[in-house]
């Protein structure tokens, strides 16, 4: 099997990103992330600040659209989606690159040479972890865990219709907490 | 972190048994599947065809008495459960071992150094493989691996309250399908 783009779902704080990176680096090919997130911007004219939250999670707007579908046009959460599909497809065509988040996965299933990996950890690991990297906010970190997995899977399971974090959609997850960041970078580089 | 015993759960016709089998041989430590057949025999008194449905699988019956839970005195399956509990404890003291099966991973959650493993592959892969491993049957493969994994699944959740198959649960899950026997085995060995 030759897996030419590897995409990473990540639980909120579980070093999804810092693996995908760090992965990316030691292969010599492009992590796609942020990068994803300028182009969005540049085709669809939001804010790159709007499209990091609307782009991935379901916001209380969201939500309440779904309710309400049946006469809704599409908004702008169906705009993005679309956008984010055709730049993710159309990155994967130009050659291999690691895409975090997103729902690069579903995005690519059938267009791609495609390693899909999940990255969780649990919520304590987690916790801590994201009071290092972003630091103290007025929300305690289990709170601010909660609420971004939530809305990350209610969007996750709204565009794509797979269910977040179970097994039998990924090739391989791996539990950054138990297993160390290192080891599970080792892992998804040697299946490269 | 040091993993004394590897727990491998697994969807029906995944390979989960095959890879514990050569993880063990490699790593040159027991893995006990059927040996933990034969130990809950003796001393439940019951036969091994028995068990190897009763110690894993909901039944018909054992389904109707979740439901009649209230009125229910410990049955059959509550009597093998104990066994199994005590069993599988007491091996993970003895050494280091793969063990297949059996809600291991849930038995021994607190007891050992854990590494937990799920595998799984999609249907026409299992398929395949159920016919090769254990031959032609009346019931379609596609229809044998339903009925398996549902009256596993179950099982499990009732005895554990864990969710099958959901990554949160384990350290690893793989697809044996999309990796390989063989890359399974590596992975898994790797970590040990």
């Amino acid at each position: 099997m030759k897996n030419r783009v590897i995409t990473i779902s990540r639980e909120f704080g579980s070093g999804g990103r810092t693996i995908g990176k760090l992965v990316a680096k030691e292969l010599g090919i492009p992590c796609y992330d942020n990068e994803l997130l300028i182009k969005i911007a540049e085709e669809s004219g939001f804010q790159e600040n709007y499209i990091k939250e609307a782009g991935e999670y379901a916001s209380g707007g969201f939500l309440s659209n779904i309710f309400s579908r049946r006469e809704a046009s599409p908004n702008n959460a169906d705009y993005l989606w679309h956008i984010q599909y055709r730049i993710i497809s159309e990155l994967a065509e130009k050659g291999s690159c690691v895409m975090v988040g997103r729902c690069a996965d579903y995005i690519l299933k059938d267009k791609a040479d495609c390693l899909k990996v999940f990255i969780h950890a649990d919520v304590a690991f987690r916790a801590e972890r994201i009071v290092k990297v972003y630091g103290e906010r007025e929300e305690s970190p289990e709170q601010r865990i909660r609420d971004k997995d939530k809305r990350r899977a209610a969007y996750h399971r709204f565009y794509t219709d797979m269910k977040w974090g179970h097994a039998q959609n990924y090739d391989l997850t791996l539990n950054s907490g138990t297993l160390g960041i290192d080891r599970c970078v080792d892992i998804i580089k040697g299946l490269y």
